[in-house]
């Protein structure tokens, strides 16, 4: 998709374009993987604002006002992240009042905070350089840090917007003052959903939905993500409800296009994977529980689902069964079924979940059995072979995933193998069928 | 810490300064992070080669010329990420020969290869755009997929490199390819080492090495990472010997100083947390095996310590306990034990570690319960309170980890209990004392 091309000078009130200009000597020299960048310009485009440049400059006064001078002569906004901080090296706020022509002057609000951040502790004279803000600002709060973010006009027509650099402090700031402060000055609303998917990779997708990725407003835009992919549909109206009417008909038919390889529809329209969440919250719901017994995953299923607050209530608990020996002892895996199968069959994968079914007395078992490499294949059993076994008491399915086509990672083979059994999961949940899958009565 | 300022222009055959320009809209839309420029940049300063600008433009013809012009008139070396594709907005090959004024030529063993890796499937034409290069680039293969890298002459004295984007395409050419071509081209060697601690805060480490800090050659410099830190320690040399000669003092000097929280030392500079690797490599050595049961972690610790390659050698099995009854039947908890101190306690922990030692029949066991938050703290036992016991037969310790004086996410609750108790185990197999562990005779 490209961006959109609009005028970017003298635009007063309504911003179009913006520039994120990240500062600090960590991320040039690859310390320090920028995440805030993404952050902000997710949350810029779906507000409508087009990012055209994103740039890194290093703790240097000079380059950092050549960088901010280059930016507000072709951007409406132009938002730093990082170098706010208490220390010498942290400039961006001091250079950029001087790039605008304006004094810092103290904010006595934010004096108060820092006070209070500290209360009871050591506090440098040092920490009150954070609350020096230029004149006129609009302040936004640091509810997690002490150094506050501010917004002002920039002489050229346009804002600048500057923000602390640690995550923890940028993402709530952003999104609980930044935004709805930038709501206003958009020139109309944005409206977005985002339509996650696993099981379809992301040409299948866009050539299933077709002409439907033409449209200007709503966009229909696909992006792939290791294991999954998701849809992004955004409208833009003069008011909310403008944009909703314009955004829920093409979400509508998006879902009706791709069928049930959708698992979750997001307001928010943030990317990260939620199958996780989704299958712990269809569990919390139903009131079920679910334990693994993961060989080649070691533990990364019931990792991902204990990431979600609440886990508790649907794992009781789980196993991590690696050794023959550990399969057969805890779960009960006959050793004639691992001698003559090899413990990497779906013989196996079935009796492992069938196994931690009985053991654990869960609603559902799922058996994870595979070969994650990057040693210990052969030419019979390839690195990326992978088992997944799942029983609900009544029946148990048994997926084969086969290698990728490219030589996978370690890590990309357990991410997979994790993902499609979480899938496997939501799919017995909601009563869709199991593409792929064979279908055996469980064993008592 | 400050990049180098040098002088940038008409150096010819040596580089000093370089920018990096990521190409991709998904960059600017925010739905990809761009840890290709910090993989490149980490390379790059490595080689003593200052990284100094690092942006990112859109799949823009125009705005991606000016970036390059830009970027061609400051920096010895320009290396680009991304747009090397077979898709029509795949640009940055075409561009960055135009500015260049390079033809694009079909380079034979390129089209081989493309046409090997497609080998038995359907391969468009369009593929083969992918090897058009400039006539008479340097070629870097690409052994993960289909587009290769490459540098030449940007007319201007300096070097431009492109790179394809995806990581895992990226990396290996540039650690295999790439690096020992730049490394002829810097007037000098460059050695590196990196020493990991855990369990001592930045400033603090930064503080005691004092001086060393100071220096130019060899630089001693520390970086904070989640729950870790680590002191990188850089030298330069007209022949790698002569780098090694100045590196190696210094970087006994700092693991003197640093003493015992300095789990392992690198070389290759890489900043990414090897606890975990450790952990395996020294349960390898002593041909010893480890079983954990997890409550707040929730199988984290096993996904760390399976992220690792040959992993089944240590570990046979590991559990999840996260109810009360899976404590109780799984290790043999005793209930009264749970009733009168609650889950969250140094004697569940230590109950947990012996329990589960016993029953896998490994010669460790470990136990971590705790609060990981966001829900379920009390004024007594509050989110991000934790103990961990680790049993070895004879004794049990048991630690405890204090939320943190921030809010913390249940992500950094979880993470920092589990590196918590792999540097205990770290501790414990080799004969390090477990500093604010409470010592016990373990139960039989």
């Amino acid at each position: 998709m490209e961006e959109k091309q609009t005028a970017s000078q003298g635009c007063g009130k309504t911003l179009k374009t913006a520039e994120i200009l990240a500062v600090g000597t960590e991320l040039l020299l690859g310390h320090t993987v920028n995440t805030d960048a993404a952050v902000v310009a997710q949350e810029l485009n779906a507000l409508g604002i087009s990012v055209l440049y994103s740039s890194v400059v290093g703790d240097n006064p000079q380059r950092l006002k050549q960088a901010l001078l280059q930016a507000f002569g072709r951007s409406d906004l132009v938002v730093t992240t990082g170098g706010l901080g208490p220390t010498p090296d942290d400039l961006t706020k001091e250079i950029a009042a001087e790039c605008t022509g304006r004094k810092l002057v103290s904010h006595p609000e934010s004096v108060q905070r820092i006070r209070e951040y500290f209360r009871g502790r050591e506090c440098g004279e040092n920490q009150f350089r954070q609350a020096l803000l230029p004149e006129g600002a609009q302040v936004f709060p640091n509810h997690r840090g002490t150094a506050p973010g501010c917004a002002w006009e920039n002489g050229q027509g346009g804002l600048v917007l500057i923000l602390p650099g640690p995550p923890g402090e940028l993402v709530p700031m952003l999104q609980q003052e930044v935004i709805p402060f930038l709501k206003g000055k958009t020139g109309g609303v944005i409206a977005s959903r985002m339509v996650h998917v696993f099981g379809m990779g992301e040409g299948a997708v866009a050539q299933r939905l077709g002409e439907l990725t033409q449209g200007e407003n709503p966009t229909v835009a696909t992006y792939a993500k290791e294991n999954e992919m998701f849809v992004r549909i955004t409208a833009r109206g003069e008011t909310l409800s403008q944009a909703q009417d314009l955004v829920l008909p093409a979400e509508k038919q998006v879902c009706e296009i791709l069928g049930d390889v959708v698992y979750t529809v997001n307001q928010d329209g943030s990317s990260e994977s939620c199958l996780e969440e989704t299958v712990v919250s269809l569990l919390q719901k139903a009131e079920k529980t679910l334990s693994a017994a993961e060989s080649c995953t070691g533990g990364l299923l019931a990792k991902r689902l204990t990431d979600i607050p609440g886990a508790s209530q649907i794992l009781e608990m789980s196993f991590v069964t690696y050794a023959n020996r550990a399969k057969e002892e805890l779960l009960g895996v006959p050793r004639e079924l691992l001698d003559t199968f090899g413990a990497v069959s779906p013989e196996v994968a079935r009796a492992m979940a069938e196994g931690v079914r009985k053991v654990s007395g869960s609603f559902l078992g799922v058996g994870i059995t595979g070969i994650a490499g990057p040693d210990g294949g052969t030419p019979e059993k390839p690195v990326g072979l992978v088992y997944i076994g799942l029983c609900d008491g009544e029946r148990t399915w048994v997926l084969k995933l086969n290698p990728p086509g490219q030589a996978a990672s370690r890590a990309k083979c357990r991410g997979r193998a994790s993902s499609a059994a979480l899938d496997m999961i939501r799919r017995r949940l909601t009563g869709l069928p199991q593409p792929g899958a064979i279908c055996f009565s469980a064993q008592a």
